[in-house]
C-alpha cells in the first residue's frame, strides 16, 4: 500500500496540546505502522507564544494568526484545543469544516452547544469531525456507542463525568474538611482550575451528558428539560450523615429514556456504599450503560489530564489517518431523531432531606406536618443536638415521592422560622 | 451515498447463533442508516438442522454442507460461530479467508491458536478477520485497544476473562457450599456449559490472555511459557480463610513486560477485598490495562451469554461493512515483533498455603524448617484445629518468595507424613 501524508495543526498550546505535541513527535513510526500515513505536524498556534513550554517548536511552525490554521491550503486537519463554546473556538472549528478540513476537539462545550450544526457541515463537506476527548478524558466512551455498542438499544446512560467535582466529593469524604478547604487544596495541586466553576456548578457534566445521550439515543442533542445541580451545597455534615446512613454521595450525569422520553439530568446523589459506582474515586471517571443486548457495560478510567485526554485525542486522530469518512454522530443527520424530553417534576425519588433547627416543642410535629400535607412519607428520621445543645440537626430519609412535592416541602420549610440553615435536600439513587 | 449490499452466511446456529440471526433482522434497517450497507443472511448452516429453534429459518437459507459458506461466490462474509481450535471451525475459515471472504468468529480457541496465521492470510487477501467476540463477551475490549487506545505504550493487561470460573468462585463465596455442588448448580442454571473443563481448567482464559497480550504489545500470540491453574483445587475452607484474612478469591489472566519479557499467567489469586477486581462477580468480566499515556483503564460488562456475544459479533460485522480493511491485529504482520517471554519460576510472589495436618508434637516445628530452608519467611500462621481435634488446618500467609522456591517448598510438605490432605497454595495479587 502506498503511505500517504497528513499535515495537521495544533491550535492551543496548554498543558494538553503540548503534551499532544511530544506524543505525535514521538509516536511518528507508531502512527505510521498503524495507519500507513505520515503525520507532519505543520503548524501551531497558542495565545501566548512565548509562555515557557517543555517542548521545542521551530519558529517556522508558529501560524501568525490561529485562523489560518482553517484557512491554509497545507493543513488537512486541524486539532482545537483553545476550548470554550463560543469565540475564538468556535470560529476555528466552523471555518475549518467550512474548508473542508478534518477536526478533532476536545472542547465539550462548543459539541454540546454547536454538535449539531457542525456535525451537518461535516457530513455535507465529507469530513470528520471526532470528539472523543470531550467526554471522559482518554476513556473511548464516544468510540464504544458509536462502534463496539453499534445497534445496541440504549436504555440509560450515567456515570461520574467530572474529575474536579469526584475529587473534591472524595477528598471531603475521607477527611473532616469542608467544600471550600478541599477546592483550596484541589487548585494548589492542579486538580481543579483557577475557575472552576463550571466544574463544580456542573456545567461541564451537563456539556458531556448531553453529547453522550444523542449519541445513545441517535438524536439530536437536547438541550431542553435538564436538571442541573451542582456540588456547592454539600457540606461535611451531609458527607458524614451519608455515610453512617450506609451511602456515599456522588456527582452523577444522567440520561435515561422513560416511556419514550429522555431525561436527563445532573445532581448530587446518594448512592449505596456497596453500589460500584461508589467506589469511582479521586479524578476518576465512570460510564455505565444499559442496553440490548450488551447488558449493564462500564468503562472507567481518569476523566481528565493531559496523558488520558491525549489518548483520545490520538484515537480521533488515527481513525481520520485510516481513511473512510465517519460520521460525528454516528448517523446520517437526516436519519438523527428530535427525541421529545420532559422535566424530573413527575418523577420520583427516594431523599435526604437535612433540616438544622432550634430545639424547642413543636418543631417536628410542624415539620412532619409539612411532609405529610406534600405526600412525603419519612422512612427514617434521625434527630441530633448540637454540640451548644441550643440546635439540633434533624435528618430524614423520605420513601419515594414525587420530585415537585419535594421541592415544595424543601420550599416551605426553608421559610419556618426554626429552621437555622438553607435546608439540604439530595436525591438518594438506586443503582 | 449509493447504498451497497453484502451477503453473509452464519455458520453454527446454538444459543448465539441463533440469537445474531433473530438480531440481524430486527436491526437491519439500523445497520443500514449506521453503515449504509444492506445486510442479506442469505444462507446459513447447522450440525442439526432439525434442532428446535426459536427462529423461523426459510428452507432455500439452509447450505447443504458448511463449508460451502467458504466457496459460495454470493457470500462475501463468513460468521463463524462453531467452536473449537480445529476441525471444522479451522477448515470453515482459513478456506473462506483463502477464498477471499471476509470472517468474523467469536472463537478464542482457533484464534489463540492459528490466528498468526489466519492473519497474515487475511492480509494478504485483503479480506477482514475480525474477534471481538472472542474476549470478554460483549465488552468491546479489542476494539478498545486497537483503536481507542492506539498508540498507548501498554505494559500490562489482566482481568477476570471467564465467567463460568468466576460465576462458581462468586457462588462458593456467598455460601457455604464447595466447588461440586456449585459447578452443577451453575450448569443446571445455564452458567456452565455441560463439559465446563476449558473453562475451570483455565484453558480458555489463556487463549483470551494470549490474544489480548498479542495486541497489547504488537506481537505475535506467544505460547510459550504461559502458567496456567485453574479453580478446581480451591475448596470452601480456602474461600472461608480468604475472606477471614480480607481477601477475595479471584481467578485473575494477567500479561505483562517485564524487562522487555513478556509473562503470561493464569491461575487464582487471592486478591484485597476493597480492591475493584474483587467486585467483579458472577457472569461479570472485567479487563484493565495500564498504559502511557492513559492510565489505568477498566472495562467491564457480561462475558457471556447470547445478548452480550451478538454485541460484539454485529460491532465486527458493522466495522466490516462500514469498509477499509483493518488488519486483524492492528499493524501489518511484518511489524508485529516476536516477542521474548520467560515463565514466572523466578518472580516473586506472596502465597497463601494451606496445611491439613495431623496434630501432634513436631509439626508445626518441621513445617517451618521446610519453609526457611527454602527461604521462604512467614508474615502469619494460624493454626485452627478440625471438629474432631486430631486433626489441623495451619495456614500460612507468606512474604513475597520465589516462584520456584514456593513451589519446591510446597512439593516437599506434601510429602511429609504428617500432611493429610495436598496442601494448598495461591498466590496474593496486589492489584
Amino acid at each position: 500500500m502506498k503511505q500517504k501524508k497528513i499535515n495537521i495543526a495544533i491550535v492551543g498550546l496548554g498543558n494538553v496540546g503540548s503534551n499532544l505535541y511530544k506524543h505525535l513527535i514521538k509516536n511518528k513510526k507508531n502512527i505510521q505502522k498503524k495507519t500507513n500515513v505520515d503525520i507532519v505536524i505543520k503548524y501551531v498556534s497558542a495565545k501566548n507564544r512565548s509562555k515557557k513550554r517543555k517542548i521545542f517548536i521551530p519558529k517556522n511552525k508558529w501560524l501568525n494568526n490561529y485562523l489560518d490554521a482553517s484557512k491554509n491550503p497545507k493543513i488537512d486537519l486541524v486539532i482545537e484545543l483553545i476550548g470554550g463554546s463560543d469565540g475564538p473556538a468556535k470560529k476555528l472549528v466552523f471555518n475549518s469544516i467550512k474548508n473542508k478540513k478534518h477536526v478533532v476537539t476536545a472542547n465539550k462545550a462548543l459539541i454540546s452547544k454547536y454538535g449539531d450544526e457542525l456535525s451537518k457541515l461535516a457530513e455535507k463537506n465529507r469530513v470528520n469531525l471526532e470528539f472523543e476527548a470531550a467526554v471522559a478524558g482518554g476513556i473511548p466512551i464516544i468510540r464504544s456507542i458509536k462502534e463496539g455498542l453499534i445497534t445496541n438499544k440504549i436504555n440509560k446512560i450515567y456515570g461520574v463525568l467530572n474529575g474536579t467535582s469526584n475529587y473534591i466529593l472524595s477528598k471531603m469524604s475521607n477527611s473532616d474538611n469542608n467544600f471550600e478547604e478541599v477546592l483550596n487544596d484541589a487548585k494548589k495541586l492542579g486538580y481543579a482550575e483557577s475557575n472552576p466553576s463550571n466544574d463544580i456548578s456542573g456545567e461541564d457534566s451537563k456539556s458531556k451528558i448531553q453529547i453522550l445521550s444523542a449519541l445513545s439515543f441517535n438524536s439530536f442533542i437536547n438541550r431542553e428539560h435538564i436538571n442541573v445541580e451542582g456540588i456547592k451545597n454539600i457540606d461535611k455534615h451531609d458527607i458524614k450523615n451519608a455515610k453512617t446512613l450506609g451511602y456515599t454521595i456522588k456527582h452523577l450525569a444522567i440520561a435515561e429514556l422513560k416511556k419514550n422520553k429522555l431525561i436527563q439530568r445532573v445532581h448530587p446523589c446518594f448512592v449505596s456504599r456497596g453500589s460500584y459506582i461508589s467506589k469511582i474515586n479521586g479524578v476518576l471517571n465512570a460510564v455505565i450503560i444499559e442496553g440490548k443486548p450488551i447488558g449493564k457495560f462500564t468503562i472507567q478510567g481518569e476523566g481528565a489530564g493531559p496523558g488520558p485526554t491525549t489518548s483520545a485525542l490520538v484515537s480521533d486522530i488515527c481513525s481520520i489517518l485510516r481513511g473512510k469518512i465517519k460520521l460525528p454522530f454516528s448517523i446520517p443527520n437526516k436519519n438523527r431523531k428530535k427525541i421529545k424530553s420532559t422535566g424530573i417534576d413527575q418523577e420520583t425519588y427516594s431523599s435526604y432531606i437535612r433540616l438544622d433547627v432550634t430545639d424547642k416543642t413543636g418543631v417536628l410535629s410542624q415539620i412532619t406536618k409539612t411532609l405529610s400535607k406534600n405526600k412525603i412519607s419519612v422512612k427514617r428520621l434521625i434527630q441530633n443536638p448540637f454540640k451548644s445543645k441550643k440546635f439540633s440537626s434533624i435528618i430524614i430519609i423520605s420513601h419515594k415521592a414525587k420530585n415537585s412535592n419535594l421541592i415544595k416541602t424543601i420550599n416551605e420549610l426553608s421559610k419556618k422560622n426554626f429552621i437555622i440553615n438553607k435546608p439540604k435536600f439530595f436525591r438518594i439513587e438506586e443503582i
